[in-house]
């Protein structure tokens, strides 16, 4: 792998991040020493998708407690109280983050004392790290199982290597397809306004040798209907409970596209992305970003001056448009009430 | 109105275009004084929309009687045979580009001598232009009969004054819903590749006062389960027998939301963009565009080099997303077999 999304640098105490919204002229990274730092880069999308975003998180309570200068275990956790909220607060939707830092949060309650508090939050960030690589290969297994011989899929936003630690989910389980011998071409939707797939997703195809078109978002019922698509794959930010999914803004279109012309629509969701304490999509929080991504592009001004602009992120694709969530123990499939609530009795065996 | 779209300087003997890739920045206008300069700015999208393409072909064989030294009338029609060749291979899918060249090239074979062509020629081109005002006021009238009171509209591409002669299509339902007094909302699809949304409808709609916003078209369906819009109107490149409707890509993508979220889905079509000849979507051809729109915007690249990228420039929605088409005689419902060819009967009575 030529690049690495995310590194923990322990002897300088620094998280290193690959700079993505430098992508692809240029291939920067930063370092980052304090949670300020690492909850601007979250919310500017230094550091974006779900599984990524998690990870960061958990390094912004390693660089807390690193940092501290606190004398006592009761000053530590109040200081790591705060790091935490600071990192609650970066971004709504994705559900990762605050899963990560709910575990990060048990291991602040749990320790004994200031240093072995420190030890065991840098081990927990590693195992989440680790965990993210292991669970990406697995969902990529699972899925060879519906990925046919001659494969072409359909994409949306960036859900690779950048997006995660490793592999990434849905363009993971492209790239495994490819490396497996089988025969793939990927349509990637740009993904307004962020351009995530026009710039990152075509990135790093380009990097694994991947056949694919960049298409624009508008176009992918006219491609299924005339060009022939096999299926389409998405990662998520957030799955309830009944398989709502949040994802990018888009989602639902690919959805809709995919349900008219007869394409099997997945969604790949390690389990830290379902969240089976939100019942339906209707409970999650949308977020609405700056109007300054729709109006300027690259810098440029694109709309006249004050035109009237609206931007969610995020979109919920219901679950009757999915047609199965591949997770790290399997694929599920509706209802998901039901199947979701068996994969997440099957981890908590082990 | 501060701006016109497309004027014939009969004095200068030049057709005058509002350059369209120059907006939202610059108003510039262009003289075009022969036919490659006109079928280039066709090409080029300097003119763009099919009833204003349909017009530039109709003075482009003006220019070219205009411009002719022809000793005699049969070398005069033989030179309007190649100039009326030349326009035909402007643009593919649009067909009121043929239909204003069919009935140009009917004065062609009907003029009783060169002076009596070129005055007959002009008076119908004339025509064709005033046609399209009456026309579109004629479809905006209709259109009042689905429009409530209080209306919020999604629409797509740049469908206004710019696409026309003058008022428009779709936007035209909308600026004539404002101006009837009806609290009007429009959220405007970008249109990607080439931002006719952002730049062109966001444009004509702060020209009118017409509260907006401009969304990534990917939104729309998020924006209809979320926010409550009560109709989605578009215009169209050509409509086949059956309703199944070529436009600006994105327009099937559009459908699918608005079907999926309970939104009436309204086209507005001229009848001389109805083509009875064309049986149905499959038949028409989809013109692919240049790939530079999808990796540069406004210049600047975006893509990594060596992406791949496919740039289809239209796409058909099938008829049975189609709420209702609203054409100069009033409204076409399914199915449009019947109600398309009553129209078309309509219209030959007078």
């Amino acid at each position: 792998m030529a690049f690495r999304s995310i590194e923990w640098r322990d002897d300088e105490g620094v998280l290193r991040l690959l700079d993505q919204t430098r992508l692809p002229d240029e291939l920067v990274y930063l370092d980052l020493a304090d949670v300020d730092a690492i909850c601007a880069a979250i919310r500017a999308m230094t550091v974006r998708g779900a599984p990524a975003i998690g990870v960061a998180a958990a390094y912004g309570m390693v660089v807390a407690a690193r940092r501290s200068t606190a004398p006592n275990l009761d000053t530590l956790r109040q200081e790591l109280g705060e790091a935490e909220a600071l990192l609650r607060a970066s971004r709504p939707t994705a559900v990762n983050l605050f899963w990560a830092l709910d575990r990060m949060a048990r291991v602040v309650a749990g320790a004994a004392d200031a240093d072995a508090l420190k030890a065991a939050l840098l081990a927990e960030a590693r195992a989440i790290e680790g965990e993210d690589i292991a669970v990406n290969r697995a969902i990529a297994r699972h899925a060879m199982a519906i990925v046919p011989h001659k494969a072409t899929f359909f994409h949306h936003c960036n859900t690779g290597s950048l997006a995660t630690v490793d592999l990434g989910t849905a363009l993971g389980v492209i790239r495994t397809a490819h490396e497996s011998g089988r025969e793939v071409f990927a349509y990637l939707d740009e993904t307004r306004p962020r351009l995530q797939g026009a710039k990152l997703s075509s990135w790093e195809l380009l990097q694994y040798g991947v056949p694919h078109a960049v298409v624009v978002d508008g176009a992918a019922p006219h491609i299924m209907r005339t060009r022939g698509v096999d299926l389409a794959v998405v990662g998520c930010d957030r799955v309830a409970a009944n398989g709502d999914t949040a994802n990018k803004i888009g989602t639902y279109a690919l959805a809709l596209a995919a349900r008219d012309n007869g394409v099997p629509f997945y969604v790949c969701a390690p389990t830290s992305t379902i969240d089976l304490a939100t019942p339906s999509g209707d409970a999650i929080a949308i977020e609405d970003r700056d109007a300054h991504e729709i109006t300027h592009i690259n810098g440029v001004q694109v709309t006249p001056d004050g035109a009237g602009v609206y931007n969610p992120a995020f979109d919920v694709t219901p679950a009757r448009l999915i047609t199965g969530i591949i997770t790290e123990y399997g694929i599920a499939e509706p209802p998901y009430e039901v199947s979701l609530a068996r994969i997440f009795a099957e981890k908590k065996k082990g």
